[in-house]
């Protein structure tokens, strides 16, 4: 039985492990890839430190467990029962595997749904030299964008949804973005290449700040160093007093929260991204929502496959360059290293990307320079 | 000069006088109408009580000031620069009296706006023989719309609003409306009339538990006989275990947000219509709004002029029935019958209407046989 | 192998024949129903007379051929590769079975495709004791929905797709209705479930004028005795002088092209669901379109599932009652009855229901009466 | 009585004067102000011709009437009841003035409606050195947006009315966009700005496809030099066979709407912005609309005043650059060389901006360099 370098949960503690596992095989509906490019998600994060969300999510009965569902990579095989993609197509991955009885999937919201799985916590991931997933979220790429793109898209798509929200109209408006995480500054560049107008980005850590910048934000505010007043009127000044069209609340804790909505304007919307650090947060509920007449969109993944399209019709006509947000790029052998950064408080890293085989890494150097 | 009887608060204290006041001479861009019916809000019982919200919100160095601001009535003479609206007409008041120069007024979001003034708030209101109003806030009347459903257009329009949201996507779904109100039993029928296909109604007072049934509701829970538990489980029971499409908060309390985030289903919708009992609320937001990936819309007031065109309509035609939440209708000069029903617990009315004068009062009792 | 009765096109030329044929075995993805009832079609008509459409659509070739695709059928044997329908669901079929890979069916759009296949065109058809069909295009039926409205569910998502149009805001408006066929009699009846406040219909056959108050019109036009003007005064009195917000054309003729968009008021839509008489039609495109600013939306098919999600909540809550439109129910063997019924000019039918097995015909003609 | 130059069409021939005529005063709800740069359209192109539109429109009676409606100037006086414009803002100018009493202005749709008046064509106009109008219809700049820009803002609203449609829902979508005037130029524009991802752009005249070209078009295709067949293949080649998502048909000839409606892919979009050459045109309605399940917007005018808020913040960021498209800029004596530049054809112009004062004129002169 032919083996593939993997990077595998064995135990439920903190760390994973390189270790040789058989090349998988694909079931009647599913595809097997290649795996070009792969990378590294908050969520894997959670199942590298074995936190309280990933014992009790994933559970150590279920370990080994290969880690990873961000990834770009060449179909080498598919089910007998596959309709659309074929041997040789180069594909991103939804994560969200959809079950086509879900009324959502029937009503065209299969990105969330009662029965769904998770690739990579409900299936082994794509950490991988090669890497088995369902036909139905395979996502066809444009061959010209570069695999440590490609790969991204997943993030990127979040950001893109958040963005965009449930209609899309955020064409010559105002929008305030907040957080330093990887989707905070994807957020940012597509903000700017959908036409917001004005960008105003609240972060603080100097490395992202930088980052987010580069991406295209407009202002920048330090929340470490501002009180929400401060905020609030730094907001209102650069918006004729009237507040942000569109907050995107992306981080999840409380001052994030309130910032967003105290900073939407009247008949604005907030998207609500960022998971809130408690299950129950105090919202300024009478102010915030109800007499502000504004609208939240909840936003939990990507459109399937709406926002997969506008993403690759952006990337691959060179309307948005994410390449900014990926600080740092290893061999996947050297993916220790990049759980570490992952982990680093201050961030001094934002997107991190990891190689099975060797020739792509360094073909991803030479790009970077 | 010539006087009228108007329902005057003259005191900072509980009640108000049956007084002879001159009757009111319209600005140039104001019109007076003859009062043919004008009906009881919630607000009125605020600044009827003299609660904190009155005496912070209007003060008593406003007083004496005239109460109301829901009204039917005939335009007796109007401002030398009005455009519209011209002698003869039969008109009913949107109560935000918005600023053509707020953001939200160029954009067509006139219903919330940083500079607005409300009727019967800070300005004499309707409860008189006359009553004069700017005129970008009238609205013809349907002649065949009877003057006690022609002044309930008002917190009727509130209810349409709440139920159509945004975006008016309403047909051939599933709703939750919470709360024995008279806003939340016009939702009701307003859900019935336009194809709303499953009405679940939580409330708890007998009398409009009955209305509510009345008005066309399918399914009703006691709030107060049952847990918030059981409540989540008969509407997941009733809805193939999905939940309802769209919630209607519409009571504030933080059982009623409970259940309107809990039983919404993903990607469904939530009408953020009730004002909270607190400005601060602690909202489910992780499982209620982010991984749900749904909706709220804020709702304040109605969309002018929007919300009065689809109601005129669906009145004028004969689609809808608001008349079982009207319970009680008055001489206005036994307005303090009407006030004391008002404020009764629990609750044995819905709608209160008010007629000035004696022979529109009569029609209106024969019409309600 | 067993047999069963099916109603076959064999030659060329007008008509079919009742055939034994092989009970048909399901596909790995594929479905096979116990029709409990099924319901004649133009398309069917088409085929049946072997007009131009129908010779060069299917051609000679592809005979013989089993007619028919509106259905509602018990699930009596599922392909091993099936993931949502079990044996024992009741079901009905969407007509337009899409292809997964085509761009439409990513992006939520699977009614129209590049690749699509026809049920009863490209595949046989469902006059027959059973049927086989994908199982992407099955519909699970309400259980209280009697089959001979369960199997007219196909043309009433059509009526109700072009109702709604896009964004299905039509609460409290005013519609025009043109035509006589069972489409647009539907239309009639979901406008009036789906709260349209005012419903003007345009027909010229008695019985199906009839039928169309029946379904709830509230004003009709016989648009063989009047002229175009007389047609467009008569709306524009109807409607204040603006005309209606929505006109369906459901002719394709010109003059009900003609009639639609001229009796649309600005800002308004036009649903163009008739297919036109000729490919290539006049239109008044700067008085109809550009200039009124309004909106056409072109429709075809129904929305998979969305349209099928609403009209079952309305059908199996008692919001929606097609049967008016159901003008004759046949035995299957008596199909040519059916079909001459609907080549009669002028109409004297709308809808026809055949039933493969006594006791369901029986049943029908009892919940008849 | 003080005076001022004005551009005055004083005979129903071709031509124009520039003659000494009184300095308007404003009437009570109107405000006047110091012209700064005013712009050519082809509106005024027809009266300046006395073509069969203007003198039917128009008509020799209303003669004399000082041309123009594209406008930026500084408010120097304004009536008493005007209620947001004050004395000292700089404003642009809507052209369509509404009717407050329309159903469509009651509904948030004023750019039609049943009774409106047109700016320059129903009243005296802006080529001339101080400008009389509505307060309704002021729009205020920003300040850092140069009066050669803020005079085009009118058209350049058209062109983002246009690419945006109804939604404004084209994030990441591919648009095919026809023709060489100057509003087609600046919708290439716009298109850019706001995240259209592919842009195809169909022209005919050498120079204005180069500014196409500088505006943002991807790929642009000489209708003069092909057929529809080879530009309809064009566009499935560079669309993955599918055809765009939006067409914006923005020529009116014949060839022009054939090649919108067979390049928009199914579902797609087609807006409908050009005045087509005949007022009846002959359209492939069941496969460019019915079977192709599109869209068609019309576009007239531009939203009041969401398309302006917008287009505000595009300018003032930097976002949007339209100063390509303004080819010519005459001191407005010169106002008859720009005339004779528009109606040449071949073109060599597209945007022409004149300045009433010397000093505007030469401080333009200096930016263009």
């Amino acid at each position: 039985m032919p083996t593939m370098k993997a990077v595998v949960k064995t135990k439920p503690e903190l760390g994973a492990e390189l270790q040789d596992k058989p090349i998988p095989k694909p079931k009647s509906d599913w595809v097997v890839v290649k795996v070009r490019a792969t990378s590294i998600c908050g969520t894997d994060v959670h199942i590298y430190k074995w936190d309280n969300w990933a014992s009790g999510r994933i559970g150590a009965k279920a370990l080994p467990q290969i880690l990873g569902h961000e990834v770009a990579g060449e179909v080498v095989e598919v089910g007998e029962h596959c309709k659309r993609i074929k041997v040789g197509d180069y594909i991103s991955a939804e994560t969200h595997i959809y079950d086509p009885g879900d009324l959502t999937s029937m009503l065209g919201q299969a990105h969330v749904g009662v029965h769904m799985k998770i690739l990579g916590v409900d299936y082994d991931g794509c950490f991988a030299e090669y890497f088995a997933l369902p036909e139905i979220i395979c996502w066809p790429n444009d061959k010209s964008i570069p695999p440590e793109v490609a790969t991204i898209q997943e993030p990127l798509g979040n950001a893109t949804y958040a963005v965009l929200g449930e209609d899309a109209d955020v064409a010559g408006k105002s929008m305030l973005i907040t957080g330093d995480g990887p989707i905070s500054l994807f957020a940012i560049g597509v903000a700017r290449a959908v036409g917001v107008a004005k960008i105003i980005h609240f972060g603080k850590y100097d490395r992202n700040m930088e980052i987010g910048k580069q991406m295209g934000a407009d202002l920048q505010v330090y929340t470490n160093k501002t009180t929400g007043k401060e905020r609030l009127e730094f907001v209102l000044d650069h918006t004729g007093g009237n507040g942000v069209d569109i907050a995107l609340e992306m981080v999840g804790s409380q001052d994030s929260l309130d910032d967003s909505f105290a900073c939407v304007r009247k008949a604005g919307r907030v998207t609500a991204f960022g998971v809130a650090s408690e299950p129950t947060m105090p919202i300024q509920y009478n102010n915030g929502i109800v007499f502000k007449g504004c609208q939240i969109h909840g936003i939990n993944g990507r459109k399937i496959f709406d926002t997969w399209y506008r993403n690759r019709n952006l990337l691959a006509n060179g309307r948005l360059d994410p390449t900014p947000v990926i600080t740092d790029v290893y061999p996947l052998a050297e993916f220790a290293t990049g759980f570490g950064k992952m982990m680093e408080r201050p961030r001094t890293s934002a997107k991190i990307v990891l190689f099975p085989e060797r020739s792509e890494y360094e073909a991803a150097l030479k790009r970077r320079k």
